[in-house]
């Protein structure tokens, strides 16, 4: 960073360094994160010290490098998304109790539904969703959810754009997915069978803000045929604590 | 950070603009971060921009300034943290369905214990603590077994320093804590009433990570003269339980 003249590409810099942690991978070599975040080793080796001092990053036993309990601090103590998530988690637990599947609570975060909570249940089936994880809008239900309720210019990017085939049965038509976010609209439940993967059904319901705005999406995933009335009935009663919940927040 | 040469400096702007959000203060506005912050104004309107078009800040509808989803999910996505967060949390929730009380799972960070997750029940008393909440090691139930099992070299400091007097019965004395620390190593339970609020008390116990070693404290606030025996029963088999869940991740 000492060749950085701008303040920008010093915080570009620190975030490229952060995106090359993943779900997946919570700990490398500098060297590592050097070549994963296209940086000169000797750059790289100098801001991983920087981020260390501050930190951001920590040395592990083994001399490798994580991600620091001060970043986690400081990205988490004012952060909205632990109050909204601190809001939800007594009512995602009732769905969980109830429903005995996975049940997670997903915002809009640039062009993707980005998963804040996930409780699992131990005799639950197959699910691909992650806390801190990441899925396509038109693909998931939590996605269906949050695009149906987006700003209309943010739908028709993603309705204009190639929609990736997720599974053998994610809607890629434009036409059709325009329909089904209409309906989406319509009900505020969106039913997404096979979408993301074959062997399950996410339903989701919308969760407003006081102001009555939609700001999440709240789900569930079942086992593909299994029947989803009771599912999308706990979810609109949790979405609906949700937001008294907020609402007693503001007072 | 147009005059700031050195990526160290860029770095430490970048933490203390970010430390200026609080639990309690979510939003402020760009002048009252640079304030916060202790930069000058051109500085802090600046750096806010560029940390707002990397996605680490937010504004929102009122054009304020709040922590951003993308620095949320850059914590969070490869954080150690989630990960033993995760493993805690079916413990936790069963501890809190059977004891009905707050409980809280927190680590050792920079000689405080920080909170990563707590589970609050509608029916339970008062408590303090918060997620990315700390509280001082020596003071709270959870702080005194983080530092039973401390490094001595970081024990030995807290012991040397001035023992705050957060509450009327939190033991200040170094020679009373010495004693206690003692005896939480050799029982792995820490129960300390009243020492951070007159009304609870706090029962804390060990967790321990699959090779032994202590990473955690898992802990419970119950009425201040409540029985304490089936919480620390269950608080010994949830720390058990994490074990054994933080083993099944590593195969």
């Amino acid at each position: 960073m000492a060749n950085s003249p701008s303040g920008d590409s010093a915080i570009d810099r620190v975030v490229r360094v952060l995106e090359t942690f993943t779900i997946d991978r919570t700990v490398q070599t500098a060297s590592e994160i050097g070549r994963r975040a296209r940086l000169p080793s000797s750059t790289a080796h100098r801001l991983v010290d920087g981020l260390i001092e501050a930190g951001l990053l920590e040395r592990d036993d083994e001399h490798r490098v994580r991600l620091g309990m001060r970043l986690w601090e400081l990205a988490l103590r004012g952060s909205h998304a632990l109050r909204l998530r601190q809001a939800a988690l007594p009512h995602m637990e009732r769905v969980q109790a109830r429903i005995r599947e996975h049940t997670q609570l997903a915002v809009l975060e640039q062009d993707s539904a980005l998963f804040l909570e996930r409780l699992s249940h131990p005799d639950a089936g197959a699910n691909i969703t992650r806390i801190a994880g990441r899925l396509p809008l038109h693909a998931s239900s939590s996605g269906l959810v949050l695009l149906a309720f987006a700003p209309e210019e943010l739908r028709e990017r993603v309705l204009a754009a190639p929609l990736a085939q997720v599974a053998k049965e994610t809607v890629t038509d434009a036409a059709a997915l325009r329909r089904l976010l209409a309906e989406v609209r319509r009900t505020g439940v969106a039913v997404a069978p096979g979408s993301i993967e074959a062997v399950s059904t996410g339903i989701a319901v919308a969760v407003r803000d006081p102001r009555g705005e939609v700001i999440a999406a709240l789900s569930v995933v079942l086992p593909r045929d299994a029947p989803t009335e009771q599912a999308v009935t706990e979810l609109v009663r949790a979405a609906r604590g949700i937001r008294s919940s907020l609402s007693a927040d503001l007072r």
